[in-house]
Protein backbone atom coordinates (compact mmCIF):
# COMPACT_ATOMS: atom_id res chain seq x y z
CA UNK A 1 0.00 0.00 0.00
CA UNK A 2 1.46 3.60 -0.89
CA UNK A 3 2.22 5.41 2.24
CA UNK A 4 0.52 8.50 2.57
CA UNK A 5 1.75 9.93 5.48
CA UNK A 6 4.76 11.99 4.13
CA UNK A 7 2.65 14.02 1.63
CA UNK A 8 -0.32 14.36 -0.60
CA UNK A 9 0.39 13.71 -3.92
CA UNK A 10 -2.87 11.48 -3.97
CA UNK A 11 -5.54 13.40 -2.97
CA UNK A 12 -8.15 14.16 -4.45
CA UNK A 13 -10.83 16.95 -3.79
CA UNK A 14 -14.14 15.97 -4.81
CA UNK A 15 -15.36 19.82 -5.43
CA UNK A 16 -18.91 19.41 -2.94
CA UNK A 17 -16.98 19.18 -0.26
CA UNK A 18 -16.22 22.90 -0.55
CA UNK A 19 -19.13 23.75 -2.68
CA UNK A 20 -20.05 26.27 0.85
CA UNK A 21 -18.05 27.33 2.49
CA UNK A 22 -19.02 29.39 6.19
CA UNK A 23 -22.52 28.34 4.58
CA UNK A 24 -21.98 30.47 1.05
CA UNK A 25 -22.01 29.17 -2.47
CA UNK A 26 -18.19 28.91 -3.06
CA UNK A 27 -17.57 28.97 -7.05
CA UNK A 28 -15.67 26.66 -8.50
CA UNK A 29 -12.43 28.48 -10.09
CA UNK A 30 -12.49 30.25 -6.26
CA UNK A 31 -11.85 25.88 -5.28
CA UNK A 32 -9.76 25.14 -8.03
CA UNK A 33 -7.41 28.00 -6.97
CA UNK A 34 -7.61 27.05 -2.95
CA UNK A 35 -6.73 24.01 -4.26
CA UNK A 36 -3.59 24.85 -6.33
CA UNK A 37 -2.59 26.82 -4.02
CA UNK A 38 -2.07 24.10 -1.40
CA UNK A 39 -0.22 21.77 -4.02
CA UNK A 40 -3.91 19.67 -4.24
CA UNK A 41 -2.78 17.91 -8.10
CA UNK A 42 -6.39 17.03 -8.38
CA UNK A 43 -10.26 17.51 -8.36
CA UNK A 44 -13.05 15.95 -9.35
CA UNK A 45 -16.54 18.39 -10.25
CA UNK A 46 -19.67 18.72 -10.33
CA UNK A 47 -21.60 19.50 -13.26
CA UNK A 48 -23.66 22.35 -11.64
CA UNK A 49 -20.60 23.90 -10.72
CA UNK A 50 -19.13 23.59 -13.82
CA UNK A 51 -22.00 25.24 -15.59
CA UNK A 52 -22.32 27.72 -13.25
CA UNK A 53 -18.89 28.79 -14.34
CA UNK A 54 -18.78 27.67 -17.49
CA UNK A 55 -17.12 24.42 -19.06
CA UNK A 56 -14.73 26.96 -20.99
CA UNK A 57 -13.07 28.44 -18.33
CA UNK A 58 -13.27 25.43 -16.18
CA UNK A 59 -11.39 23.35 -18.57
CA UNK A 60 -8.90 26.33 -19.27
CA UNK A 61 -8.20 26.79 -15.60
CA UNK A 62 -7.79 22.72 -15.55
CA UNK A 63 -5.21 23.21 -18.14
CA UNK A 64 -3.37 25.86 -17.17
CA UNK A 65 -2.86 24.56 -13.92
CA UNK A 66 -2.09 20.83 -15.05
CA UNK A 67 -5.15 19.91 -12.82
CA UNK A 68 -5.78 15.93 -13.09
CA UNK A 69 -9.70 15.07 -12.08
CA UNK A 70 -10.50 11.76 -10.21
CA UNK A 71 -13.70 11.94 -12.35
CA UNK A 72 -16.58 13.59 -13.27
CA UNK A 73 -19.73 14.32 -10.80
CA UNK A 74 -21.93 12.50 -12.11
CA UNK A 75 -24.13 11.05 -15.17
CA UNK A 76 -26.81 8.49 -14.15
CA UNK A 77 -30.91 9.42 -13.16
CA UNK A 78 -31.13 6.98 -15.65
CA UNK A 79 -34.74 6.34 -14.51
CA UNK A 80 -38.13 7.75 -15.43
CA UNK A 81 -41.96 7.37 -15.88
CA UNK A 82 -41.75 7.68 -19.80
CA UNK A 83 -39.90 7.31 -23.14
CA UNK A 84 -39.74 10.82 -23.49
CA UNK A 85 -38.46 11.27 -19.76
CA UNK A 86 -36.12 8.37 -20.54
CA UNK A 87 -34.63 9.91 -23.65
CA UNK A 88 -34.09 13.39 -21.87
CA UNK A 89 -31.98 11.78 -19.06
CA UNK A 90 -30.06 9.34 -22.30
CA UNK A 91 -29.53 12.70 -24.06
CA UNK A 92 -28.03 14.87 -20.41
CA UNK A 93 -26.02 11.71 -20.24
CA UNK A 94 -24.61 11.95 -23.50
CA UNK A 95 -23.54 15.69 -22.64
CA UNK A 96 -22.07 14.65 -19.34
CA UNK A 97 -19.97 12.28 -21.20
CA UNK A 98 -18.90 15.11 -23.53
CA UNK A 99 -17.95 17.59 -20.56
CA UNK A 100 -15.69 14.79 -19.30
CA UNK A 101 -14.16 14.40 -22.39
CA UNK A 102 -13.26 17.96 -22.27
CA UNK A 103 -11.73 18.04 -19.05
CA UNK A 104 -9.76 15.01 -19.29
CA UNK A 105 -11.80 13.25 -16.59
CA UNK A 106 -10.83 9.52 -15.92
CA UNK A 107 -14.34 8.76 -15.78
CA UNK A 108 -17.63 9.90 -15.66
CA UNK A 109 -19.55 8.80 -12.17
CA UNK A 110 -23.02 7.17 -12.63
CA UNK A 111 -25.31 7.84 -9.75
CA UNK A 112 -27.75 5.63 -11.53
CA UNK A 113 -31.56 7.16 -9.82
CA UNK A 114 -34.22 4.95 -8.76
CA UNK A 115 -37.87 5.35 -7.84
CA UNK A 116 -39.46 8.31 -10.41
CA UNK A 117 -40.31 11.54 -8.01
CA UNK A 118 -39.15 9.76 -4.84
CA UNK A 119 -36.40 12.73 -4.70
CA UNK A 120 -39.21 15.31 -4.69
CA UNK A 121 -41.28 13.04 -2.06
CA UNK A 122 -43.73 11.46 -4.38
CA UNK A 123 -42.30 8.14 -6.26
CA UNK A 124 -44.28 7.59 -9.61
CA UNK A 125 -44.38 3.74 -8.66
CA UNK A 126 -42.51 0.92 -6.11
CA UNK A 127 -40.78 -1.28 -8.39
CA UNK A 128 -37.58 -0.98 -7.73
CA UNK A 129 -36.88 -3.99 -10.31
CA UNK A 130 -38.58 -1.53 -13.06
CA UNK A 131 -36.48 1.10 -12.05
CA UNK A 132 -33.40 -1.48 -11.96
CA UNK A 133 -34.44 -2.23 -15.67
CA UNK A 134 -34.18 1.18 -16.76
CA UNK A 135 -30.62 1.29 -15.34
CA UNK A 136 -29.29 -1.42 -16.87
CA UNK A 137 -30.98 -0.53 -20.17
CA UNK A 138 -29.66 2.95 -20.15
CA UNK A 139 -25.68 2.34 -19.60
CA UNK A 140 -26.36 -0.28 -22.09
CA UNK A 141 -27.38 3.04 -24.51
CA UNK A 142 -25.29 5.57 -23.32
CA UNK A 143 -21.87 3.03 -23.85
CA UNK A 144 -22.53 3.63 -27.14
CA UNK A 145 -21.74 7.17 -26.85
CA UNK A 146 -19.12 6.56 -24.25
CA UNK A 147 -17.12 3.90 -26.03
CA UNK A 148 -16.75 6.37 -29.05
CA UNK A 149 -15.89 8.95 -27.16
CA UNK A 150 -13.40 7.26 -24.72
CA UNK A 151 -14.65 8.02 -21.77
CA UNK A 152 -15.14 4.82 -18.97
CA UNK A 153 -18.46 4.65 -17.06
CA UNK A 154 -17.93 4.09 -13.38
CA UNK A 155 -21.14 2.91 -11.60
CA UNK A 156 -21.31 4.52 -8.01
CA UNK A 157 -22.96 1.83 -5.73
CA UNK A 158 -24.64 3.92 -3.29
CA UNK A 159 -25.63 3.27 0.57
CA UNK A 160 -28.72 1.16 1.07
CA UNK A 161 -30.87 4.32 2.60
CA UNK A 162 -30.66 5.73 -0.93
CA UNK A 163 -32.18 3.25 -2.51
CA UNK A 164 -35.74 4.87 -3.23
CA UNK A 165 -34.44 8.34 -4.71
CA UNK A 166 -30.77 8.52 -5.88
CA UNK A 167 -29.79 4.68 -6.68
CA UNK A 168 -31.30 1.61 -6.76
CA UNK A 169 -27.80 0.05 -7.54
CA UNK A 170 -26.53 -0.59 -3.91
CA UNK A 171 -23.79 -2.77 -2.98
CA UNK A 172 -20.71 -3.44 -5.02
CA UNK A 173 -21.81 -7.10 -6.13
CA UNK A 174 -24.85 -5.23 -7.91
CA UNK A 175 -22.98 -3.25 -9.46
CA UNK A 176 -20.16 -5.50 -10.69
CA UNK A 177 -23.01 -8.05 -11.94
CA UNK A 178 -23.93 -4.80 -14.34
CA UNK A 179 -20.39 -4.93 -15.52
CA UNK A 180 -20.06 -8.62 -16.02
CA UNK A 181 -23.94 -8.12 -18.34
CA UNK A 182 -22.95 -5.13 -20.01
CA UNK A 183 -19.18 -5.57 -20.57
CA UNK A 184 -17.82 -9.19 -20.43
CA UNK A 185 -14.72 -8.72 -22.07
CA UNK A 186 -13.72 -5.85 -19.63
CA UNK A 187 -12.50 -3.23 -22.19
CA UNK A 188 -12.41 -0.56 -20.02
CA UNK A 189 -15.01 0.87 -21.00
CA UNK A 190 -17.59 -0.14 -17.83
CA UNK A 191 -16.00 0.41 -13.90
CA UNK A 192 -16.84 0.88 -10.35
CA UNK A 193 -16.61 3.54 -7.84
CA UNK A 194 -15.85 2.56 -4.73
CA UNK A 195 -16.59 4.96 -1.98
CA UNK A 196 -16.34 3.64 1.41
CA UNK A 197 -18.74 5.88 2.97
CA UNK A 198 -21.76 3.39 0.81
CA UNK A 199 -19.58 0.29 0.97
CA UNK A 200 -17.81 0.06 4.22
CA UNK A 201 -20.53 -1.89 5.78
CA UNK A 202 -20.80 -4.81 3.44
CA UNK A 203 -19.63 -8.36 4.85
CA UNK A 204 -18.56 -8.74 0.69
CA UNK A 205 -16.78 -6.00 0.08
CA UNK A 206 -12.85 -7.38 0.57
CA UNK A 207 -14.21 -10.50 -2.24
CA UNK A 208 -16.39 -7.98 -4.29
CA UNK A 209 -12.88 -5.45 -4.51
CA UNK A 210 -11.39 -8.32 -5.63
CA UNK A 211 -13.55 -9.22 -7.93
CA UNK A 212 -13.59 -6.02 -9.61
CA UNK A 213 -9.89 -5.87 -10.36
CA UNK A 214 -7.64 -2.81 -11.13
CA UNK A 215 -9.27 -2.65 -14.56
CA UNK A 216 -12.83 -2.56 -13.06
CA UNK A 217 -11.80 -0.18 -10.05
CA UNK A 218 -11.90 3.40 -12.09
CA UNK A 219 -12.00 5.78 -8.47
CA UNK A 220 -11.88 5.30 -4.46
CA UNK A 221 -13.83 8.16 -2.28
CA UNK A 222 -13.18 8.61 0.81
CA UNK A 223 -15.01 10.31 3.99
CA UNK A 224 -16.36 8.94 7.27
CA UNK A 225 -19.70 7.34 8.64
CA UNK A 226 -20.55 9.55 11.65
CA UNK A 227 -22.36 7.83 14.76
CA UNK A 228 -24.79 9.00 15.54
CA UNK A 229 -25.36 10.53 11.58
CA UNK A 230 -28.26 12.38 11.38
CA UNK A 231 -29.04 13.51 8.02
CA UNK A 232 -29.18 10.88 5.29
CA UNK A 233 -27.65 12.40 3.05
CA UNK A 234 -25.48 15.59 4.34
CA UNK A 235 -24.24 14.65 7.78
CA UNK A 236 -20.88 13.05 6.60
CA UNK A 237 -17.51 13.40 8.54
CA UNK A 238 -14.06 14.26 7.99
CA UNK A 239 -11.53 10.87 7.53
CA UNK A 240 -11.02 9.87 10.96
CA UNK A 241 -14.03 11.58 12.73
CA UNK A 242 -15.98 8.27 12.24
CA UNK A 243 -16.16 4.44 12.47
CA UNK A 244 -14.55 3.35 9.22
CA UNK A 245 -11.59 1.77 8.68
CA UNK A 246 -10.32 3.43 5.51
CA UNK A 247 -6.79 2.34 5.36
CA UNK A 248 -8.35 -1.35 5.49
CA UNK A 249 -10.33 -1.05 2.80
CA UNK A 250 -7.52 1.24 0.51
CA UNK A 251 -5.32 -1.50 1.43
CA UNK A 252 -7.93 -4.08 -0.34
CA UNK A 253 -8.27 -1.50 -4.07
CA UNK A 254 -4.68 -1.10 -4.20
CA UNK A 255 -3.79 -4.72 -3.70
CA UNK A 256 -5.92 -4.89 -6.91
CA UNK A 257 -3.29 -2.34 -8.58
CA UNK A 258 -5.54 0.68 -7.91
CA UNK A 259 -2.87 3.52 -8.27
CA UNK A 260 -5.14 6.19 -8.36
CA UNK A 261 -6.04 9.23 -6.27
CA UNK A 262 -8.07 9.21 -3.08
CA UNK A 263 -10.81 11.79 -3.74
CA UNK A 264 -12.46 13.25 -0.11
CA UNK A 265 -16.75 13.60 -0.84
CA UNK A 266 -18.06 15.04 2.12
CA UNK A 267 -21.85 16.71 2.26
CA UNK A 268 -22.23 18.31 5.45
CA UNK A 269 -24.83 20.83 6.03
CA UNK A 270 -24.09 21.02 9.99
CA UNK A 271 -20.31 20.79 9.91
CA UNK A 272 -18.00 21.52 7.17
CA UNK A 273 -20.08 23.36 4.59
CA UNK A 274 -20.44 26.17 7.44
CA UNK A 275 -16.69 26.39 7.86
CA UNK A 276 -13.94 28.41 5.66
CA UNK A 277 -13.10 26.55 3.04
CA UNK A 278 -9.64 27.16 3.56
CA UNK A 279 -10.03 25.15 7.35
CA UNK A 280 -11.88 22.67 5.34
CA UNK A 281 -8.53 21.39 2.71
CA UNK A 282 -6.40 22.22 5.33
CA UNK A 283 -8.12 19.28 7.27
CA UNK A 284 -8.40 17.04 4.54
CA UNK A 285 -4.59 17.35 3.80
CA UNK A 286 -3.45 16.69 6.71
CA UNK A 287 -6.09 13.78 7.55
CA UNK A 288 -5.48 12.13 4.01
CA UNK A 289 -1.48 11.77 5.76
CA UNK A 290 -3.19 10.16 9.37
CA UNK A 291 -6.39 8.76 8.69
CA UNK A 292 -6.31 7.37 4.82
CA UNK B 1 -50.87 -15.66 -1.04
CA UNK B 2 -53.07 -14.88 2.06
CA UNK B 3 -56.21 -12.73 1.87
CA UNK B 4 -55.66 -10.06 4.34
CA UNK B 5 -58.24 -7.44 2.85
CA UNK B 6 -61.06 -8.80 4.75
CA UNK B 7 -59.76 -9.11 8.22
CA UNK B 8 -56.78 -8.93 10.31
CA UNK B 9 -56.42 -12.22 11.89
CA UNK B 10 -52.92 -12.00 10.78
CA UNK B 11 -52.12 -8.72 12.32
CA UNK B 12 -49.79 -8.76 14.97
CA UNK B 13 -48.81 -4.86 17.03
CA UNK B 14 -44.90 -4.91 17.86
CA UNK B 15 -45.33 -3.01 21.03
CA UNK B 16 -43.07 -0.22 20.07
CA UNK B 17 -45.73 0.82 17.27
CA UNK B 18 -47.31 2.20 20.33
CA UNK B 19 -45.02 2.73 23.51
CA UNK B 20 -45.79 6.49 22.82
CA UNK B 21 -49.54 7.86 22.80
CA UNK B 22 -49.88 11.64 22.10
CA UNK B 23 -46.23 11.90 22.83
CA UNK B 24 -46.67 10.42 26.27
CA UNK B 25 -45.56 6.71 27.48
CA UNK B 26 -47.99 3.97 26.88
CA UNK B 27 -47.74 0.84 29.95
CA UNK B 28 -47.94 -2.24 28.09
CA UNK B 29 -51.39 -3.47 29.83
CA UNK B 30 -52.98 -0.46 28.03
CA UNK B 31 -51.25 -1.29 24.66
CA UNK B 32 -52.65 -4.90 25.37
CA UNK B 33 -56.12 -3.75 26.47
CA UNK B 34 -56.32 -1.81 23.56
CA UNK B 35 -55.54 -4.35 21.31
CA UNK B 36 -57.64 -7.22 22.34
CA UNK B 37 -60.57 -4.09 22.47
CA UNK B 38 -60.01 -4.43 18.51
CA UNK B 39 -59.75 -8.02 18.25
CA UNK B 40 -55.99 -7.70 17.00
CA UNK B 41 -54.71 -11.62 18.37
CA UNK B 42 -51.27 -11.19 18.53
CA UNK B 43 -48.46 -9.30 19.98
CA UNK B 44 -44.62 -8.19 20.20
CA UNK B 45 -43.81 -6.68 23.10
CA UNK B 46 -40.44 -5.31 24.07
CA UNK B 47 -38.43 -6.00 27.16
CA UNK B 48 -38.29 -2.98 28.94
CA UNK B 49 -42.08 -2.69 28.07
CA UNK B 50 -41.98 -5.94 29.89
CA UNK B 51 -40.03 -5.08 33.03
CA UNK B 52 -41.74 -1.63 33.19
CA UNK B 53 -45.35 -3.61 34.13
CA UNK B 54 -43.84 -6.68 35.16
CA UNK B 55 -43.08 -10.07 33.40
CA UNK B 56 -45.28 -12.15 35.84
CA UNK B 57 -48.56 -9.64 34.87
CA UNK B 58 -47.84 -9.38 31.32
CA UNK B 59 -47.49 -13.46 31.26
CA UNK B 60 -51.15 -13.40 32.82
CA UNK B 61 -52.37 -11.05 31.04
CA UNK B 62 -51.20 -12.57 27.75
CA UNK B 63 -52.82 -16.00 28.69
CA UNK B 64 -56.18 -14.58 30.02
CA UNK B 65 -56.69 -12.85 27.10
CA UNK B 66 -55.54 -15.87 24.87
CA UNK B 67 -52.77 -13.45 22.89
CA UNK B 68 -50.22 -14.74 20.68
CA UNK B 69 -46.87 -13.58 20.52
CA UNK B 70 -45.58 -13.17 17.19
CA UNK B 71 -41.85 -12.69 18.51
CA UNK B 72 -40.06 -11.30 21.94
CA UNK B 73 -37.94 -7.84 21.03
CA UNK B 74 -35.52 -8.45 21.89
CA UNK B 75 -32.07 -10.32 22.32
CA UNK B 76 -28.77 -9.44 20.78
CA UNK B 77 -26.06 -6.72 21.19
CA UNK B 78 -23.47 -9.75 21.65
CA UNK B 79 -20.48 -7.36 21.12
CA UNK B 80 -18.05 -5.99 23.65
CA UNK B 81 -14.61 -4.52 24.40
CA UNK B 82 -13.49 -7.55 26.98
CA UNK B 83 -14.49 -10.45 28.46
CA UNK B 84 -16.64 -9.23 31.20
CA UNK B 85 -18.96 -7.19 28.74
CA UNK B 86 -19.37 -10.51 26.69
CA UNK B 87 -20.14 -12.64 29.68
CA UNK B 88 -22.62 -9.65 30.84
CA UNK B 89 -24.17 -10.14 27.24
CA UNK B 90 -24.24 -13.17 26.84
CA UNK B 91 -26.31 -13.65 30.86
CA UNK B 92 -28.87 -11.11 29.57
CA UNK B 93 -29.51 -13.07 26.64
CA UNK B 94 -30.46 -16.35 28.59
CA UNK B 95 -32.97 -14.13 30.63
CA UNK B 96 -34.40 -12.94 27.58
CA UNK B 97 -34.68 -16.25 26.14
CA UNK B 98 -36.18 -17.46 29.39
CA UNK B 99 -39.02 -14.76 29.23
CA UNK B 100 -39.59 -15.22 26.01
CA UNK B 101 -40.52 -19.14 27.09
CA UNK B 102 -42.57 -17.42 29.80
CA UNK B 103 -44.31 -15.32 27.64
CA UNK B 104 -44.67 -18.54 24.96
CA UNK B 105 -43.19 -16.40 22.05
CA UNK B 106 -42.45 -18.57 18.91
CA UNK B 107 -38.71 -16.85 19.02
CA UNK B 108 -36.61 -14.81 20.35
CA UNK B 109 -35.38 -11.67 17.48
CA UNK B 110 -31.99 -11.06 17.62
CA UNK B 111 -30.74 -7.56 17.22
CA UNK B 112 -26.87 -8.24 17.00
CA UNK B 113 -25.30 -5.68 17.97
CA UNK B 114 -22.19 -3.77 16.39
CA UNK B 115 -18.94 -1.69 17.60
CA UNK B 116 -19.32 -1.33 21.12
CA UNK B 117 -19.50 2.38 22.21
CA UNK B 118 -21.03 3.36 18.97
CA UNK B 119 -24.84 3.65 20.11
CA UNK B 120 -23.07 5.78 23.04
CA UNK B 121 -21.66 8.37 20.54
CA UNK B 122 -18.06 6.85 20.69
CA UNK B 123 -16.99 3.63 19.50
CA UNK B 124 -14.20 1.64 21.18
CA UNK B 125 -12.76 0.64 18.04
CA UNK B 126 -13.17 -0.05 14.01
CA UNK B 127 -13.10 -3.02 13.49
CA UNK B 128 -16.57 -4.68 12.04
CA UNK B 129 -15.10 -7.82 11.15
CA UNK B 130 -14.00 -8.39 15.29
CA UNK B 131 -18.13 -7.46 16.03
CA UNK B 132 -19.00 -10.26 13.65
CA UNK B 133 -16.78 -12.67 15.07
CA UNK B 134 -18.21 -11.64 18.89
CA UNK B 135 -21.74 -11.86 17.53
CA UNK B 136 -21.24 -15.53 15.84
CA UNK B 137 -19.45 -16.72 18.84
CA UNK B 138 -22.64 -15.28 21.07
CA UNK B 139 -25.04 -16.56 19.49
CA UNK B 140 -23.21 -19.93 19.31
CA UNK B 141 -23.33 -20.06 23.00
CA UNK B 142 -26.96 -18.54 23.36
CA UNK B 143 -27.90 -22.07 21.23
CA UNK B 144 -26.73 -23.90 24.28
CA UNK B 145 -29.20 -22.53 26.17
CA UNK B 146 -32.38 -21.19 23.90
CA UNK B 147 -32.22 -24.99 22.32
CA UNK B 148 -32.34 -26.70 26.35
CA UNK B 149 -35.73 -24.23 26.43
CA UNK B 150 -37.31 -24.33 23.45
CA UNK B 151 -36.71 -21.14 22.33
CA UNK B 152 -35.89 -20.36 18.30
CA UNK B 153 -33.37 -17.03 18.16
CA UNK B 154 -34.40 -14.73 14.77
CA UNK B 155 -31.38 -13.25 13.97
CA UNK B 156 -32.75 -9.81 12.30
CA UNK B 157 -30.87 -8.34 9.69
CA UNK B 158 -30.72 -4.65 9.90
CA UNK B 159 -30.51 -2.00 7.28
CA UNK B 160 -27.04 -1.65 6.52
CA UNK B 161 -27.46 2.74 7.91
CA UNK B 162 -27.41 1.03 11.17
CA UNK B 163 -24.49 -1.05 10.74
CA UNK B 164 -21.98 1.20 13.23
CA UNK B 165 -24.10 0.95 16.35
CA UNK B 166 -26.76 -1.57 16.08
CA UNK B 167 -26.65 -4.63 13.98
CA UNK B 168 -23.73 -5.50 11.75
CA UNK B 169 -25.29 -8.05 10.37
CA UNK B 170 -27.10 -5.99 7.87
CA UNK B 171 -28.48 -8.42 4.84
CA UNK B 172 -30.61 -11.45 4.80
CA UNK B 173 -27.58 -13.46 2.87
CA UNK B 174 -25.10 -12.52 6.14
CA UNK B 175 -27.84 -14.09 8.27
CA UNK B 176 -28.74 -17.10 6.36
CA UNK B 177 -24.74 -17.51 6.35
CA UNK B 178 -24.62 -17.64 10.43
CA UNK B 179 -27.72 -19.95 10.15
CA UNK B 180 -25.91 -22.34 8.21
CA UNK B 181 -22.58 -22.46 10.19
CA UNK B 182 -24.64 -22.49 13.57
CA UNK B 183 -27.42 -24.34 12.67
CA UNK B 184 -26.16 -26.53 9.22
CA UNK B 185 -28.90 -29.14 10.50
CA UNK B 186 -31.85 -26.69 10.23
CA UNK B 187 -33.11 -27.86 13.52
CA UNK B 188 -35.57 -24.96 13.95
CA UNK B 189 -33.23 -23.78 16.65
CA UNK B 190 -32.58 -20.59 14.50
CA UNK B 191 -33.86 -18.46 11.88
CA UNK B 192 -34.20 -15.11 10.62
CA UNK B 193 -36.75 -12.42 11.07
CA UNK B 194 -37.54 -10.51 7.54
CA UNK B 195 -38.60 -6.64 8.15
CA UNK B 196 -39.30 -5.42 4.96
CA UNK B 197 -38.06 -1.91 6.25
CA UNK B 198 -34.30 -3.34 6.71
CA UNK B 199 -34.56 -5.37 3.71
CA UNK B 200 -36.99 -3.82 0.59
CA UNK B 201 -33.60 -2.68 -1.09
CA UNK B 202 -31.57 -5.47 -1.76
CA UNK B 203 -31.47 -6.69 -4.99
CA UNK B 204 -30.86 -10.38 -3.62
CA UNK B 205 -34.14 -10.31 -1.31
CA UNK B 206 -36.19 -13.06 -3.25
CA UNK B 207 -33.57 -15.16 -3.69
CA UNK B 208 -32.41 -15.36 -0.21
CA UNK B 209 -35.93 -15.32 1.21
CA UNK B 210 -36.03 -18.67 -1.16
CA UNK B 211 -32.81 -19.90 0.51
CA UNK B 212 -34.34 -19.35 3.95
CA UNK B 213 -37.28 -21.61 3.44
CA UNK B 214 -39.90 -22.01 5.92
CA UNK B 215 -37.86 -23.69 8.48
CA UNK B 216 -35.82 -20.36 8.93
CA UNK B 217 -38.45 -17.92 8.27
CA UNK B 218 -39.78 -17.05 12.00
CA UNK B 219 -41.21 -13.87 11.45
CA UNK B 220 -42.46 -10.92 9.60
CA UNK B 221 -42.17 -7.64 9.90
CA UNK B 222 -43.71 -4.68 8.27
CA UNK B 223 -43.73 -0.72 7.87
CA UNK B 224 -42.76 1.40 5.18
CA UNK B 225 -39.96 3.78 3.61
CA UNK B 226 -40.22 7.39 3.88
CA UNK B 227 -39.75 9.50 0.71
CA UNK B 228 -37.34 11.74 2.77
CA UNK B 229 -36.80 9.68 5.67
CA UNK B 230 -35.39 12.23 8.28
CA UNK B 231 -33.99 10.41 10.91
CA UNK B 232 -32.05 6.76 10.54
CA UNK B 233 -33.58 5.56 13.49
CA UNK B 234 -37.42 6.84 14.27
CA UNK B 235 -39.33 7.76 10.83
CA UNK B 236 -40.59 4.74 9.57
CA UNK B 237 -43.52 5.12 7.88
CA UNK B 238 -47.21 3.65 8.48
CA UNK B 239 -47.46 0.08 5.51
CA UNK B 240 -48.97 2.47 2.16
CA UNK B 241 -47.25 5.74 3.41
CA UNK B 242 -43.93 4.88 1.67
CA UNK B 243 -42.22 3.07 -1.34
CA UNK B 244 -41.58 -0.46 0.02
CA UNK B 245 -43.90 -3.39 -2.63
CA UNK B 246 -44.96 -5.18 0.80
CA UNK B 247 -47.70 -7.58 -0.97
CA UNK B 248 -44.88 -8.47 -2.87
CA UNK B 249 -42.49 -9.50 -0.14
CA UNK B 250 -44.94 -10.78 1.78
CA UNK B 251 -45.76 -13.21 -1.40
CA UNK B 252 -42.32 -14.10 -1.45
CA UNK B 253 -42.28 -15.19 2.44
CA UNK B 254 -45.48 -16.78 2.10
CA UNK B 255 -44.43 -18.88 -1.40
CA UNK B 256 -42.30 -20.37 1.19
CA UNK B 257 -44.91 -21.55 3.43
CA UNK B 258 -44.72 -18.74 6.16
CA UNK B 259 -48.13 -18.86 7.68
CA UNK B 260 -47.63 -16.35 11.05
CA UNK B 261 -48.21 -12.95 11.68
CA UNK B 262 -47.35 -9.51 9.88
CA UNK B 263 -45.91 -7.56 13.07
CA UNK B 264 -46.76 -4.15 12.11
CA UNK B 265 -43.18 -2.17 14.12
CA UNK B 266 -43.01 1.31 13.52
CA UNK B 267 -40.63 3.53 15.39
CA UNK B 268 -42.46 7.52 14.66
CA UNK B 269 -40.59 10.30 16.70
CA UNK B 270 -42.36 12.98 14.62
CA UNK B 271 -46.01 11.60 13.42
CA UNK B 272 -47.33 8.14 14.72
CA UNK B 273 -46.14 8.13 18.77
CA UNK B 274 -47.54 11.83 18.30
CA UNK B 275 -51.13 10.39 17.89
CA UNK B 276 -53.41 8.82 20.28
CA UNK B 277 -52.78 5.15 19.93
CA UNK B 278 -56.16 4.29 19.15
CA UNK B 279 -56.04 6.04 15.83
CA UNK B 280 -52.70 4.47 15.46
CA UNK B 281 -54.39 0.77 15.86
CA UNK B 282 -57.09 1.73 13.76
CA UNK B 283 -54.69 3.14 10.55
CA UNK B 284 -52.81 -0.47 11.32
CA UNK B 285 -55.43 -2.43 10.86
CA UNK B 286 -56.86 -0.58 8.09
CA UNK B 287 -53.74 -0.75 6.51
CA UNK B 288 -53.42 -4.45 7.17
CA UNK B 289 -56.08 -4.96 4.73
CA UNK B 290 -54.97 -2.64 1.73
CA UNK B 291 -51.24 -2.40 2.05
CA UNK B 292 -50.05 -5.52 3.40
Amino acid sequence: MRDFSTGHEWLSINTATVRKSRGAELPLPDIIEACVRRGIRAISPWRDQVQAAGLAKISQLVRTHDLKLSGYCRGGMFTATDAAGLKAALDDNRRAVDEAVELRAPCLVLVVGSLPGALQGKAAHKDIGLARSQVRDGIEQLLEHSRQAGMPLAIEPLHPMTAADRACVNTLEHALDLCDVLDPSRTGALGVAVDVYHTWWDPKLQQQIERAGQDRLLAFHVCDWLTPTTDLLNDRGMMGDGVIDIPRIRNWVEAQGFAGFSEVEIFSTGNWWGKPHEEVLDTCIARHKTAV
